[in-house]
């Protein structure tokens, strides 16, 4: 998946705008430091089925357009993922930045979308929650930003 | 450690600028579609001693300025590094851009900075790299980027 429904309910009670400036307590997300106040920077990771990782790459190597326009709607910007086989097992890390004024009101606006919630039908299936992802009933864990250079 | 010495090595073979466009074989590194045709994207991972964790974020929290400086003089921007405990053993993922036009040389640059490799001392011992790293005598593991939207 790209973001999910259950993403919203993770975030939203930790996310204040005003509260994440320079707040290194807020984890994966604090406000950029130098050229941008309203820039919040999220890193994120869950398991990838090995039996899955084909298709999840082919799905991510052209994904649908409509997808895509959500994402920049949802004011979301430079989202990269990236794959990594570690200790036998597969690990997708995301990282993107946020842009909007309300991040919860996005992400239910992009959980919203039909044809969003089609591709995460498609590749939800693709992944393996970690252990506070699952018993959150959420894809994807929160990193700790421990380091950000502008 | 932030750059590491054996990291101009990993990366001295393999990078082309010119080649790297939108090239997804290049793994953890493309470059950017829209935006900018320059930027080259990278995510990394490595291994935390546990023991050292403390240590490593401290160092973090107030990087030396020597170091900051000769990140940016080097053409590296947008650069963090996040942690997560998986599995019992803790990781870091670093995400940063590189702008310039020879990786190669500025890494070089970067290696030769007497305050960066001072800053690597205290940084090396902290980390644990993954086995694909460490016979490379490298810290840091190239991911895969499998997804990118501007």
């Amino acid at each position: 998946m790209l973001f999910r429904k259950f993403f919203i309910l993770c975030f939203a009670a930790m996310l204040s705008l005003s509260a994440c400036k320079q707040n290194q307590k807020t984890g994966a997300l604090s406000a950029s430091k130098h050229t941008n106040k309203h820039i919040l920077r999220f890193g994120m990771v869950t398991g990838l089925k090995p039996e899955k990782m084909e298709y999840y790459k082919k799905l991510h190597a052209a994904v649908w357009p409509e997808v895509q326009k959500k994402i920049t709607e949802c004011n979301i910007q430079n989202y990269s993922i990236f794959l990594k086989k570690i200790n036998g097992e597969y690990l997708l890390f995301s990282y993107f930045e946020y842009t909007g004024n309300d991040f919860e009101k996005d992400m239910k606006k992009m959980a919203a979308d039909s044809v969003t919630q089609r591709w995460w039908k498609e590749t939800d299936p693709c992944q393996l929650p970690l252990p506070d992802a699952a018993s959150k009933n959420k894809i994807w864990s929160n990193m700790e930003e421990v380091f950000h250079e502008d």
